[in-house]
């Protein structure tokens, strides 16, 4: 059950990080000397701290070359899903090696120096438990730690975030078996919690901001003892993804079996 | 830009809601107590109002028997994009009369008398533009308001929160133009930003604790003087959308359309 109110802040004394930055000790600064200026802003236990992948990947090298950014996507394509030609080039949504069904296989143009692109983090969800121990040791408190990502979405225009690594959150909040007001068990629902953590923590981070860490308080009901089995058991893909394929790859996959299938 | 803190709550003192309630003096009663208790949580200018869709549906007299579910699902499906039969019975994924593609049109079992499905506002955004017009008459605050229901998506595990009806929100944070932390334009980021305030708000909200209604503060630069065109321009169907059918149903298509070409 969810009670008490829901605080987000970003803290800003976050510098730009370059590869081989230690994050654990950039977050660490950024946090403390937030907490100087807002003494409730120290961590307390059941805090999430929500760090945007593109810090992680800056940190773990995982930048290249601009020119490179289409090769980049090609690499990180485990299967192309749709692709859409367009005034601006081509957009692919692809699914990655993470799971994530996305564009451009979440190779990422913003917020990274002139001429570079960003790749994802090759393991967020490691990285989300490098970043919790780190953070865990350096202030003794009980917190859960989110690597989030931005994409778009079928049928909603619009951008939101994804949680692509966790430690110490249980990213999914099973209610079925619990009850609904009238009594009755709830059947259907579970919740992407670390998704709309996610999400509420952008609100505050923005992209334009240089805000790349949130600190969410108050749900402490999904923070975890242990780093848990992390973001990963977020993605749906696989025989039971009926949308595992577009709209137009998939006619055309239907219309070519169709015509190559052995004359009677 | 976002600054400052994100806090969101959700008051505690809305009774259940019956076909024909005055919604407006229901919230305002819960919102007034809610700021009794907690001084600080009386509305102020920039506050959004988050409300479930499901006591707008009951307030609304959108109540049906569930005996009548199947026929009700057919009958608010303007589209079906695909079916998935399982253990359970068939899922249906359909585009709804709101431009919604979700799972059984919407309709919904849960949180409503025994013997009853609630079928989602007819008018969403007429909705949240009745209750804006009467919280701001009441409390005499620039606030924004949002209807929101719950929905599944491809590629993720779970549900999530979306803005089905909005007023007084700009629900798109159109963020081309910005700039980045390296001075260059943001050229593909427009954040869907009333659906992460629809997330943030379900985190306190629930789906078990008859919490309807959340308050969230800190997105005051979203926050309109007019109503604004609604949530209706968060939906992205039509020769844009690439999964406008599951990948099952537009292979069988194909192959449907490949065998009824007229032979050469």
């Amino acid at each position: 059950m969810t009670v008490g109110e829901l605080r987000v802040w970003a803290p800003d004394g976050i510098p730009e990080v370059v590869p081989g930055d230690d994050l654990v000790a950039l977050l660490v600064a950024g946090l403390r000397a937030d907490a100087q200026a807002v003494p409730d802003h120290a961590l307390q236990d059941g805090d999430v701290i929500v760090v945007t992948s593109k810090v992680v990947s800056k940190a773990e090298g995982r930048v290249i070359s601009a020119d490179d950014r289409e090769r980049a996507i090609t690499d990180e394509t485990v299967r192309v899903v749709a692709t859409r030609e367009h005034a601006g080039g081509v957009t692919r949504i692809v699914e990655n090696h993470l799971g994530l069904v996305m564009a451009a296989a979440g190779v990422d143009a913003s917020n990274t120096p002139e001429g570079t692109v960003l790749l994802l983090p090759l393991d967020p969800d490691a990285s989300a438990r490098a970043l919790r121990a780190g953070l865990t040791a350096e202030f003794g408190v009980r917190i859960g730690v989110l690597v989030t990502d931005t994409a778009g979405r079928p049928w909603r225009q619009g951008v939101t975030d994804l949680a692509i690594g966790a430690a110490g959150v249980q990213v999914l909040d099973d209610l079925r078996g619990q009850l609904d007001t009238f009594g009755r068990p709830l059947t259907m629902t579970v919740a992407a919690v670390a998704d709309e953590i996610a999400s509420a923590a952008e609100l505050v981070k923005g992209k334009a901001s240089g805000r790349p860490v949130a600190v969410v308080r108050g749900v402490g009901h999904v923070v975890t003892d242990d780093d848990g089995p992390g973001a990963r058991v977020l993605v749906r893909t696989g025989p039971d993804d009926m949308f595992h394929q577009g709209s137009a790859e998939a006619y055309a996959q239907g219309w070519k079996d169709a015509l190559a299938r052995p004359e009677r």
